[in-house]
């Protein structure tokens, strides 16, 4: 009974509960109410709902917000539930009753809608390239190493040659598909919802195109219900793409933390990017990649988290689509910062030129040596047991210099035509 | 100790536990398996790691083996591990050498992935046109069903006028977002893995951009480390999209189940599509929609159950990763199967065409008569003010001509324009 | 590249992500750090690797501490890393070489363990008298309402009779089958990890029983590894206790939200309990039932948070485990404050009386009647058949006088022995 | 629209999907729904509802169809909805109306309700003696291994000495605390649900104490609605119970991939546990405990799955819960199948006894060595500044004598301790 114990009357413990946290998440979205308000606020001019100096005053006093936003001077205090009744308290002290009518022919409902997805398209648009900046790094990393031979493992078992160039590059190519969920996520926010009011539309003749171009939205969400649908949905469709994302960083960050490990020593950091032990110097704690690793793997928990949320929920607005913005924009952050730390770390990567020559690694050839057999005609099944008793023998020589020719291979990374792939996205 | 106990061997326990149910759903990927193998084949003539009569009589016996397939005929025995054992026991038996010469330059893992994605690509396909047939039928009901008024809520309460037109346009322009996750899965399964071998490449000098072309594929995935990521991921990726359909289809059938109960009664479906009871006969069980909503919802933890079994996997081949096959088949037969009945048994929806005449709807007249005060001149907060008055003191008369007009409202579907989107995506 | 812009030096960029928000969430943990250093010290003592002055200087500082954490007056500024690091700044700055004792025979690794699970023992206790209480007032309301009818739905069809005192019991009887689960997590945090330093143990001669006696553990989690494996697993053992509650208390919410739609009318709430809107005064928004949904929905999803985090991470701490500490806290926090809600918004609770006088609940009565004529020796099948004609043809009169007297049913709820169910809980 | 292309009627379509893969499922429940009929029957000639003779009679047809079940004879045609209809008609055709009689108070809701309850009692009482055994396993190689050391890992960096004895019962205790989670399943399991019919109950008057005897459960679900409110629960439940020992099985399989890696080389497997190649002879591929571990990652999305199913639908039966079973039955399996597997390999496990040998791993003996100075007297802080330089200046000499002698330590494994802990859940 922790909670409404301290004194709290019946109306405040029912505030406290449904506000939430929701101050707190509006200070990163009231720059996107401001943009949302101006165009509303020139559309009610347009069609002349409003006239045009009462127009003039709201763009105008809506500029002066939004740069007390940018100056970070915007707050949102307690008296206010959150940024849209702020915003429209700030108006109406300014402008008086001028103030009240941009609230005309729209409502709360899809003021949040289209502040979230002009949000979204401005993260993913951030995460897009922050992702093509990662890109780029591993594939000069994999163009300086592409001679630095590695084990290949399956089963975590040594088993084929494998370099720092393939390594690196194999991120790379990864990441493209990922930034295709990313695009189709920028794709279903870039449609604006603005003009659904509480879901059903609006009796005022309002123009949505007009407002749909003045925000630079691709496209309308045409049907109103389809728009109130988009709540969630949306932030479902980002956390698609970034969950995609994230999956590669944790695979990534999990090879890092092997790799780092004394059992391999593939890879090292300089000290500041390891967390060390004054009596264990060979301690090289990873635990920036470690905690990318945790934190991705939290962030591909996020689709699920709000599936939970909105799964068999009937049509219609419903409160509950109030802590989806609890559940994204921590992940966003999250994301960039996981995105931020990789690309600075990464830079400081330092590989290891000799680990081949250990003798654990030298059957790493062996299937090399018996491609050779086959290339002078044998079939390969025969070929596979004649090498099989060589081992056995004792009579096995690896042949260590790597012919890998292929599109992909070793020998020849393709590294530019990876690099079309990504820029096809920049187009 | 149930299993073992019947006596198995060592062995047999151990190949009865990894095997799985492999056999099965190979039976559903052996086409794919057969058109890659073909592929490679010729590769491998055009290269000259077989003679031109040796790729002819692969081609010819794969074609063989296609038709037999088609046929049903087909068969995985328990001596085989799965279709690929069984493939080339049958190359072999009929082509001796020649035969075990089809798996030079290639692994088992790459013959999976190749066929995985192949498979992946027609469901793909599929689905999209399925939910485009899906689509059409929703926007012909919205045409037809267009000045049906139906109450429209909010937090479950009666709240604005809405409309059938609204309604089953709302789910068709929804759905054409979900197809932007459905395209980007298929961007990443359309991308040549064949040549990744085990994952590191081979010493063979095999042309993949041949092996591209001959499958169709739209590019190869260069890196072979990437190509051999992609297990898994490229499943993960069909689960999104597959995952986006299914949320879409489980609202619908939320609505559907709900709009069927007496306590809303807005529609109904002949007795053939529901589940009745004799001495009921009001009950119309919609175990249909109940069905399609339970197995929709269970389609959106795929992307969850792939995600844990491949999470936190450093790179290089797991056998973890056969387990996938297991997860996304029966998924896409579930997705198939619910757009179909969706499909089947919409079509034969009837709308209750009187709805709004129950008094109890008055109020979702009440915004729209406000909005005539608004019109007038005076502030929204202080129309709202006014008419709240009214209402109390018991002068409200609902305005009950609704004159929607803008973009996607009640009056103005915009149904052309929501088909324009889909129609682009099919160009 | 937001973050780092701000100037940070390299050291503080890795120091900022990888601290994260754990001075926020170690002010709720310290109490429980310095129970735990409490112990640990006299423990010292007791064993003779710290004088008995030392030990009670220690002890005396530590409660100096407790102290000013109880007025909320301790305080993590910047310069320390965590809770551990500030406490043991206040003792060593207090007591010199003495403070820096504290820490011998212990790492972080085993302070963080089991401050954490005296915190988890702590609020698992409150949550389950929480849930007493609230089953406590789902009796009196069951007891309270137990005459008045309510439709029984299936399918969301109309089905058979059944009854507020049903419906709250059914609920209450529930909860018990959940706190089966917070009972389990209880068991598995009730056991003492102190000592197990950073996983395997200590060449100190430590005596962990006294430890374990000292903080009112019952039991020790003997295996040092064991014990540290607990990282994580302890949290996901709380999540799957509160998971449980948290589905018990979505369910009803959900059902409290149809019930309050006009559509059904069963129930209302006072209206500071519920949104209401001037313009529509029929509207009562159950935002708080909504909101209680979600978060409970939100809770569900926790177990999988955990999951993803911890999922193939080989033994031994890896940093990953840190951030389970930001998904559990919170959680716990909403669940109080959930079930506190519930508590008091239920109180207020207003049942409508007369909700099967409407027709179309008539039918809810069909199946009592058929069995009156099963009763008179009919065979099942045969009586149904029969009755299914009786309103085909419009002669169907229902029997409204309800006989249900068999254990749990209508006229027989057996609320004190489900009563005794949760008390077998509290002995 | 592939299924319906096959010229099924429209009542066949609807028929397949809604069955779906019912009858196999129904296969594995067939043994308990006798077992419920059998209890049913002799409950309704106690209260009279039937004749002794027609008592006599039904039992002995039951018992008949026992029999078959057990022979494995007992099948379910397609003409057949599930196991209840196939069941009854055989009574129909061996009693006639006798047979009919069996439907009298009951429903095929709490029909399928008692079955799967049943069936789940059995499997986790399986479950939880397969851990036992597991459990024996383990610490008798805890036992018989406890001298040989291991390195112990913290962030994958060698940290401190551990020991087989330590890893093996930290896992064994450790699955002491997922069988507190089974247990809390059982005794939800462990509640009978017959009688709540359609899930509210009926107006025959029944005896439900009689059904809970005869059918051995500890005691009733009372409350009809919360009885119903169980389908689905009480699976999740069960999927609470068996993720835990899933996450278990999970982790030490990772454990054990890792450590037969050349790079670790810690422990080994005979040849017919593994999966080699005759080209690379030094591959003992882990396949077995990489599907343990994925089957097991799989398990652990088990209760989402459920949840997502059952989330936020509102009380009463809905057809969505027919689902439940197709995702629990083959969980459960799974997890059999899993230990089965684990307690069948591990019994084979070899430790490679000399691994501390290996230089690299000297640094294990720092922290013992620099307790030593501590026990000396000086303060931990400074102590291990001391230590630190030594190692820096190249001095540093490993004591590599270990001596730790607390509870649960390397040197004091408690075996006999945790074993009562074990014990204490099978009093």
């Amino acid at each position: 009974m922790k909670l409404w114990d301290k004194g709290f009357s019946t109306d405040k413990k029912i505030d406290h509960f449904t506000v939430g946290n929701d101050r707190e998440l509006d200070l990163v979205l009231a720059k996107y109410d401001v943009i949302a308000s101006t165009a509303h606020a020139k559309m009610l001019g347009k069609v002349g709902l409003i006239t045009e100096e009462e127009t003039k005053d709201l763009v105008k006093a809506l500029g002066d917000i939004a740069k007390d936003i940018e100056k970070g001077k915007f707050t949102i205090e307690n008296d206010f539930e959150d940024m849209h009744s702020k915003i429209e308290f700030l108006l109406t002290e300014k402008l008086g009753d001028t103030g009240k009518k941009i609230h005309t022919a729209r409502s709360r409902n899809d003021q949040v809608l289209v502040a979230m997805q002009l949000y979204l398209k401005d993260e993913l648009n951030d995460i897009k390239a922050q992702v093509k900046t990662f890109f780029d790094l591993l594939l000069n990393l994999a163009e300086k190493h592409k001679n630095v031979l590695l084990p290949g493992y399956t089963h975590l078992q040594i088993a084929m040659p494998s370099s720092f160039g393939l390594w690196f590059s194999a991120y790379a190519e990864s990441l493209v598909d990922d930034l295709y969920f990313i695009e189709a996520a920028h794709k279903v926010a870039d449609q604006n919802p603005l003009g659904s009011a509480a879901g059903y539309g609006s009796s005022f003749p309002i123009d949505r195109n007009f407002t749909t171009q003045e925000m630079g939205f691709d496209t309308l969400k045409y049907n109103v219900v389809a728009a109130q649908m988009g709540r969630g949905k949306v932030e479902k469709a980002t956390a698609f793409g970034i969950s995609s994302v994230a999956a590669t960083l944790s695979k990534m960050a999990m090879d890092i933390c092997l790799y780092m490990s004394q059992n391999f020593d593939f890879i090292s950091f300089p000290n500041e990017l390891t967390t060390g032990s004054s009596i264990m110097p060979h301690k090289k704690n990873p635990d920036v990649f470690e905690l990318i690793r945790a934190k991705c793997n939290r962030i591909q928990s996020v689709p699920n988290q709000l599936i939970l949320i909105m799964n068999n929920l009937p049509s219609g607005y419903h409160r509950d689509l109030q802590l989806v913005k609890e559940v994204i924009v921590p992940a966003l952050q999250d994301m960039e910062a996981c995105l931020e730390l990789m690309i600075f770390s990464l830079k400081e990567i330092k590989v290891n030129a000799n680990i081949l020559e250990d003798p654990k690694y030298d059957y790493l050839f062996s299937v090399d040596t018996l491609n050779e057999l086959v290339k002078s005609g044998m079939p390969f099944r025969d070929a596979y047991k004649t090498m099989g008793k060589a081992i056995e023998n004792g009579n096995f020589k690896p042949k260590r210099d790597i012919e890998h020719s292929h599109e992909g291979s070793l020998g020849n990374l393709c590294l530019s035509e990876i690099k079309k792939k990504m820029n096809a996205l920049f187009d």
